[in-house]
């Protein structure tokens, strides 16, 4: 159900309550940014860019550390090579973005005055609440605008057990939840999650990385469609299919604004 | 796709890898035992009531604990009085049962030193691999055997955000498959999940207590159909339903044996 706070943040600031566009949809439409500004995508990129208001960045987990597997780290760099092309020998950005992901974007887009008084101070993403590398989910979502589809590389933690050696199934709907819903996210704007249905075909080893791709079926009104494949590093084995249904949302509404 | 290793473990025991059925279906039909027995059920209670081996017992996560609300606390004795009778002046077992868990059954059951070879000793339960209480899932399962049913009562903690102050909805996916599953494998011994279809209806807030009520709709072969729906503690508002596909299969196979 969740929409990462990063991209519901987008609507998000004012005094206590306010609803602005700190990055809208448009920003898709940047075309006159420069090349390095892929591995700093929408939303994000408005807060860090430029003007940060406050003492810290706040750590993104979407990038490399000593947990990860050279498979992982392989895949990234696969992934990450796509986010530039060189032409007539200048850099510019490619068809793939890739997507930062923090703990908790919205205690830094505002100050966190506000909001922690109206949530909890301590509360944190789901797929980002374990500090220690490598023992929960690692991942790292990479954005094809053109194909409106993304692929996510994600390397399973041993704190995601569920039958003995191998992923909890709620580990995989929680990424499946949240890749569909990242890319519905970036076709649709804020959306919260309908519906989703998920075929199991094969457990997926403790320890191992899979692929999560995902892609845009159909969009009817406020309905976002969204197709999702879980392979093997390889793309051989199927592991888990998907669907997913989002409904567009005003993110006003989860604080009663 | 879990199944708790808990239950799991009923089929796992022996010098290294193999297959006894520690505590059965079988278990189902103790007529026999006392009352007090109704808060150790199956599996576990085959280990922990006669012939602990090992030096101390492991936490029971579904005990109370001080985060918990007077909310939760309150649903939980209401379910737990259900689990004893008094018939003539003598307390004897009711239809409810209370069921004990823990973060790593496995470890325990076999002493750790065949599984740590095939498995990361450092492993844990999904839904259970937060010590801080309160934090993460907080929750117990209640199974009613004569109604084929069982009811979770889950206090969603602060690290299950998903939208902002709201429970992810992979957290609650992640509780729908481990209670469905539960059931399922009570009713019709080690199953893995096939296939979980959700409708998510209303957001759940943050720190909130909501009720997992699970039922057996029919069972056809190797498959059992489990219905689910989440409702606010008191039943008024349904913020998801969902259906779960189980497959029963034979535990050995996750091993190779």
């Amino acid at each position: 159900m969740l929409r990462q706070g990063l991209y519901v943040v987008r609507g998000l600031y004012r005094d206590g309550l306010k609803l602005i566009r700190l990055a809208g949809q448009q920003s898709f439409n940047r075309a006159h940014l420069p090349a390095s500004y892929c591995h700093q995508p929408i939303g994000v990129r408005a807060l860090t860019m430029s003007s940060w208001p406050f003492s810290s960045k706040p750590r993104d987990y979407s990038l490399p550390n000593e947990s990860w597997s050279p498979e992982m780290q392989k895949l990234y760099d696969h992934y990450n090579a796509l986010c530039e092309v060189e032409e007539e020998g200048e850099k510019k950005r490619g068809a793939w973005w890739r997507l930062p992901s923090y703990n908790r974007t919205l205690k830094y887009a505002t100050g966190g005055r506000c909001l922690s008084k109206l949530l909890q101070a301590k509360a944190r993403l789901f797929t980002r609440n374990i500090e220690e590398p490598g023992a929960g989910f690692e991942y790292v979502v990479f954005l094809n605008k053109p194909e409106k589809s993304c692929v996510c590389v994600f390397q399973a933690g041993h704190l995601l057990e569920g039958p003995p050696g191998h992923v909890h199934g709620g580990a995989i709907a929680t990424m499946i939840d949240s890749v569909t819903g990242t890319l519905a996210t970036y076709l649709s704007g804020p959306v919260m999650t309908a519906n989703l249905n998920m075929n199991y075909r094969s457990p997926i080893p403790l320890g191992s990385v899979v692929l999560v791709h995902c892609a845009l079926e159909k969009v009817e009104g406020r309905k976002t469609f969204i197709s999702c494949r879980v392979t093997s590093s390889d793309r051989a084995k199927l592991h888990t299919d998907a669907t997913g249904l989002f409904l567009t949302i005003n993110v006003g509404h989860l604080f009663g604004a």
